[in-house]
């Protein structure tokens, strides 16, 4: 039994029949991640790898920009909490979470649609992948994601380049997920700039433009893309790729990425 | 082609060929609520039942307690704002949301989990479904989710008696699905203390407290619950279902009220 899964006695039903059962489901764990001694926020997610979903999701929201800022991380597993300690540069930035940030649901509030965010920086990289190897991948992708299969309650997501995936995590909330991943990149210095990153979620404007701020140039995903999230790849230069299932795929965005045989 | 939807041309791939097609991806909007001037928080939604889900979220966090509360809502759909003015007798709770909130994809961050919180009162119903119903409901609910089968992402979430879908809405955010639904409840005196919610998301400790603070008894989803989801059921006393695929379910907590052939 895994820390992201538990056990618990269900009852399984049908018109005639209660069988009381043995299953699993996934954990919720509330991690708080305090920056400076300022309680950012507090984060329902996986209990795994929390170091580097605490620092993907300050790189993530620009209250970090470079590993070297970064002086301490305590993690208090017990507690729940991660602190942060790092040098004070970004006022200005913290400030700004306050004011925007919020959300219902698979949601953060955004200034994100200007194009003099820092995020929005076009993604120049001019790797290509042919599509035989993103089926690969995705394929790969899929066998990795136990977890979901045992409680069908969680997101995966991974680096790759064009043969192999380099990192993958889990989480029941698929922003964490990514984050995760980038966190283990900035912790690792693992450049991204060349990546290949897939997930099993939607593709809101939030997943994109996270996976924007670590420059990567092609990003996959098994389901559908919101209609900003395609918008904005088509804008900063990402190719986005949605509804790989089996050998068919939907290219919504700098589709010159992807190499068919004969082209 | 309805205003949650936006028709886009895509390309459409498999290894030897690549064919532009036209496509329908869901519409993600950027909805900012404003209450007696303060803005509190921008959600990432479909665009219909603004009104709705701002009356909706309102309630779930706590910043309104009663319809008679509200003077006035200015929906300005175009600039993408909700205003509401309301009396101002909730000035903790508000600073409360400031400190708690913010989140990462699909987790809000909370005091939830202490009993003392008031969403957390015990819910008290004595209302009782058959399987069958269950079962109706949810082939019911399917159908209706039409939306989804157009566009791949979006979700939805119904208000019910033991025999009919009353309410139904979608939008790309699970909890915002739910915020719709009883915004709606709320604006039309809609009573929800014997209803029955359903929705196609995860169950994750967010979700259930929504449901809780509406004193709903019983909670459907075609999808897992998260561990805290499950526990917190079981604690306030609603019946939560799950996975219900064809003629079959699970039970996670309050089982009593689910009604089998021969019990």
């Amino acid at each position: 039994m895994e820390r992201q899964e538990e056990k618990i006695t269900i009852l399984r039903l049908t018109e005639e029949t209660r069988n009381s059962v043995e299953d699993v489901v996934a954990t919720e764990f509330p991690l708080t991640i305090i920056l400076n001694n300022q309680e950012l926020v507090t984060l329902l997610c996986s209990p795994v790898n929390l170091k580097y979903l605490a620092v993907g999701f300050l790189f993530s929201e620009g209250l970090l920009k470079s590993k070297d800022e970064i002086n301490k991380i305590i993690v208090d597993e017990r507690r729940g909490v991660v602190r942060v300690e790092a040098e004070e540069s970004h006022e200005l930035a913290r400030d700004a979470l306050f004011k925007r940030l919020i959300t219902s649901g698979c949601g953060r509030g955004t200034s994100f649609y200007s194009a003099t965010d820092t995020a929005a920086q076009k993604v120049e990289s001019r790797v290509k992948i042919s599509a035989h190897d993103v089926f690969n991948l995705v394929g790969e992708f899929q066998h990795r994601s136990r977890t979901y299969r045992a409680t069908g309650g969680v997101h995966s997501a991974a680096l790759c380049d064009t043969k192999n995936i380099l990192l993958f995590s889990e989480d029941i909330g698929r922003h964490n997920a990514v984050d995760k991943i980038f966190g283990e990149c900035i912790l690792k210095d693992i450049p991204t700039d060349r990546g290949i990153v897939i997930t099993s979620g939607r593709i809101s404007s939030e997943i994109l433009l996270k996976v924007a701020r670590r420059n990567i140039p092609i990003l996959i995903s098994r389901s559908a893309p919101t209609s900003l999230g395609s918008r904005l790849a088509a804008d900063l230069g990402i190719t986005l790729i949605g509804f790989v299932r089996g050998k068919r795929m939907n290219a919504y965005s700098n589709d010159w990425r992807i190499v068919t045989v004969g082209n």
